[in-house]
C-alpha cells in the first residue's frame, strides 16, 4: 500500500504526458521553453518573494553562507535561468535522429533511431535553478520530469513548478509533464525509487551520500552524477611555465566543483625548482598542501599526506601532492585512487602522452589542458545534466543525446526466417 | 568478511588482467579465439566425456529432455562454438574507435573514443556453449570475464574454461582474462553481486526470476536480456497471405525463444475470413489459440483469453488473439501489456504504419516482418551477448560494440579556464 498517493497519481500522470511529449514536434517543444523564460522574468518578484521564505528560514537553522548563497536567487540568476532556456530551444533536438542505418542482405532496412526514456525523475538539493534547468533538458529531450528538490527550497521549487506547469499549459503542452513531490519526508524517496513501472531513468544530484543511497535502493536504472578526484600528472618534458598555469587554474579557479583538481602528481626529476615553485605558487593561492617526503622538503608549510588524502575529494582549497618515478608509476597510482571523473598529462613525450591516454580508465583524459573542461557548456553541449561517472549508457558530461535512448525500426516487404 | 576468498581472488586477478586485455593489440585478440576454436575442436572427445558426467547427473535427477537437450554437447555443437569464435576473430574490433570527434573555439580536440569495461560477470543457466560464447564477446570487445554457469553443467564449464586458460596462455595473454566461479552455493552469487570494485558489469542470462534477482541485489550496472511477449497487429490494409506466413513463422518456427510472438491483434474489420483463417492455420501447426469473444466466435476450439494472457510469455504453442478498433488501440494495448522486446505491424497504411513506429515504446518495431529478427546474427552483428530490454546504454541485440564503453580524450595547447 502506498504512503503517498500523491506521488504515484503524479508518477502516472507524467508517465501518460510522456507518451505525448515523445511525438511533441520539436518547434512546441521550443515554444514551451520560451514562454517558460518570458514567465520567469515577469514574475521575478513572486520568485524571489518565495525564495526570501526559503533563504530566511535556511539562515534560521542555521544554514551557513555558502550554502545559503547557492539556495537564494535574484534578478541575475533567475535572467540565468531565463537564457539558459532560451539556449536550450536554439539546441539540435535529439529524438529521432540517429547515426545508424543499414540493410541486410534479406531486404530489411534497419534504423536506429533516438527516442526519449519516458519519465525522468531527479532527486537534488538545494539549489533551485536546477529545477528549471533540469525541466528544460528533459522536456527538450522528449522526457516527463518529477522533480524531487531539498525541503529547505520548497517554497522556490512550488513557485518555479507553478511557472513551469502555466508554460506547458499555455503552449497546449500536458502540464503533467512535469511534477513536484511536494512530500518532504525520506519515506516518500523511498517510495519514488520502487516505482519501476512509472519511472524510466532516476539522476541523483549531489552528496556522495544520496548517489549511494540512490543506487542501492532502486532497480530503476540510474545515471550516478559525479564525485571527483581528478589529478593532474606533470611529466619530466612538461613545458614548466604551462604546468603552473593549468596546476593553479585547475585547483583554485573554482575549487568547490567536481572538475578542480585534488591531487599533483610530479615527476621525480622535477623535485628541485620546479616543486618548490608550484608549491610555492599554490600556497600563494592560498592552498594548503599535503604531501609526500620529497613535497615537504621541496617547500616549507607543507603537511605530511595520509593515505586518505590520495582518495580525498576535497572541494576546497587544499591539495594532495605526490612524487612519482615514472609515467607508469602515475598512472598505477591514478588508476587506483581516482573517482574515474577527469585526469590531466602535462607532457611534451609522445611515448607517455599515449600510455597515459589509453591506459587511464577515467571518463576524460586532457593533455596539456586543466581539468576544469570537462563540462557540458565547455564541451559544447549547451546544456548538462551533470557529469557521469559511471560507465553504463554515459560518460562525462550527461548532454540532451545522452538523455535519450534508442529504438530499432525496421523496415521489410514480408520477410521471414 | 568474504566467505568465498577463492570468488574474490578471482575477481581481483581479473581486474589486473583487464588493464592488459584493454591495450591488447586486435591480432593478440584473434589469435586467442583462433587458437580456442582449434583447443576446442582438438579436445572434443574430453569435452564430451565431462558433459557426459552432467548430463547422467541431470538425467538422474529428473530433468526434462529439452534441457537435458540445451545441456548436452555433442561434435557438432562443438564444432559450432569452434566457428563462432573463428566468426568473432572475423569481427571488426569495437576498441579504440568512435563516431564523435570536434574542437572547440578555444582549439581543444575532443574525441570519444570507444573502451572496454573492465570485468564483465555472467549468470547464465544450463547450456554450456554460452561459456565459450561469452568469453569470445568479452574478449574480442577487451573485458575480463567472470562466469557463474549453473551446478547442472559445472563439469563442463571447468572443462571448457580449462581449454580457455590454455588458449590464453599459449598465446601469452593473462589466464585470469576468464575464470569460472566453481562454489555452487546461492550465497557466492549474493556476495558476487556486491564486488562493486572489481566487476564493471553484470549480465544475467536466464529467467525472468534471475534478472529480477541479479537487478534488486547489486549496485554493480546491470544489462537485463530479455524477456519478450511480442506482438503482431495485423492492420485492416495487411496483404493476408503475408500476414498468415509472418504470424505463422513469427509464432511456431522456435516457439521457445525471446522473440517468437505471443499475442495477435487483429483489426476488428478481419473479423470474418482472414480471422478464421488464421486461427485454423495456427491451430494446424499445433498451436492453442486464447482469443477474446470475435475470435472464439471466429473458429472452433479457441479458448477464452484471461487478463493474464494479454501479459504471459508463454515460450510455447499458445497465442492470445485479440481483435482492436484501430491502430491506437493496438498501440495501447501493446504499450500497456508488452514486454517492450520486439512488435510487427503489417499494414500498407503509410499513416498508421508511421503512427505504430513512432508510438510503440519497445526495443525493435518492425513493418512487415516477423518478429524474429531481432537478433544479433540476423542483425549482421555476428554474434550477441543477448537482447537488452533495458532502456539504458543499449537496447536490443547486444554486440561487440554494445559491450564497450566510452572515454573522452582531449588534446590541448595549454588551455585554461
Amino acid at each position: 500500500m502506498s504512503k503517498y498517493p500523491e506521488l504515484i497519481d503524479k508518477a502516472r500522470a507524467a508517465k501518460v504526458a510522456s507518451r505525448e511529449l515523445a511525438l511533441l514536434k520539436t518547434e512546441r517543444k521550443n515554444a514551451v521553453l520560451q514562454r517558460l523564460a518570458e514567465l520567469l522574468l515577469k514574475n521575478a518578484p513572486a520568485i524571489i518573494e518565495a525564495n526570501t521564505v526559503d533563504v530566511n528560514a535556511a539562515r534560521k537553522s542555521g544554514m551557513k553562507e555558502p550554502l545559503v548563497d547557492r539556495l537564494s536567487l535574484d534578478d541575475k540568476k533567475i535572467k540565468g535561468m531565463a537564457d539558459g532556456l532560451k539556449m536550450m530551444a536554439d539546441l539540435n533536438d535529439p529524438v529521432g535522429g540517429g547515426n545508424k542505418f543499414w540493410v541486410r542482405p534479406n531486404g530489411l532496412q534497419i534504423m536506429q533511431t533516438r527516442v526519449p526514456f519516458g519519465v525522468i525523475a531527479i532527486i537534488y538539493e538545494s539549489r533551485p535553478n536546477v529545477t528549471v534547468d533540469t525541466f528544460g533538458l528533459a522536456l527538450k529531450s522528449g522526457n516527463s520530469i518529477l522533480l524531487r528538490g531539498s525541503r529547505s527550497a520548497i517554497n522556490s521549487n512550488k513557485e518555479l513548478v507553478r511557472l513551469i506547469k502555466q508554460a506547458l499549459g499555455q503552449s497546449g503542452v500536458s502540464e503533467d509533464s512535469a511534477a513536484l513531490v511536494e512530500a518532504m519526508e525520506r519515506e516518500v524517496v523511498d517510495e519514488l525509487l520502487t516505482l519501476t513501472e512509472c519511472i524510466d531513468l532516476v539522476i541523483p544530484r549531489g552528496s556522495q551520500g544520496l548517489i549511494d543511497f540512490v543506487v542501492d535502493n532502486t532497480s530503476i536504472p540510474v545515471i550516478e552524477t559525479g564525485v571527483g578526484n581528478c589529478h593532474i600528472f606533470v611529466d619530466e618534458s612538461a613545458d614548466l611555465q604551462t604546468a603552473v598555469d593549468i596546476i593553479i587554474n585547475a585547483k583554485c579557479q573554482r575549487p568547490g566543483v567536481c572538475n578542480a583538481i585534488e591531487s599533483l602528481l610530479v615527476h621525480r626529476s622535477l623535485e628541485g625548482e620546479f616543486l618548490t615553485r608550484v608549491v610555492g605558487e599554490l600556497q600563494k593561492n592560498g592552498v594548503e598542501v599535503r604531501g609526500d617526503e620529497t613535497v615537504q622538503n621541496a617547500a616549507d608549510g607543507v603537511k605530511a599526506a595520509t593515505a586518505d588524502d590520495w582518495g580525498a575529494e576535497y572541494l576546497d582549497l587544499i591539495i594532495a601532492v605526490k612524487t612519482v618515478a615514472s609515467v607508469d608509476a602515475a598512472i598505477e597510482h591514478i588508476n587506483r585512487y581516482s573517482s574515474k571523473h577527469t585526469e590531466s598529462i602535462l607532457s611534451n613525450d609522445y611515448e607517455n602522452i599515449r600510455k597515459f591516454t589509453s591506459a587511464i580508465d577515467s571518463a576524460a583524459v586532457l593533455v596539456n589542458a586543466s581539468t576544469r573542461f570537462t563540462d557540458g557548456g565547455e564541451f559544447g553541449f549547451g546544456a548538462e545534466m551533470g557529469i557521469s561517472t559511471q560507465k553504463l549508457h554515459v560518460r562525462g558530461p550527461i548532454g540532451l543525446e545522452e538523455l535519450t535512448t534508442t529504438k530499432y525500426v525496421i523496415y521489410g516487404a514480408g520477410q521471414i526466417r
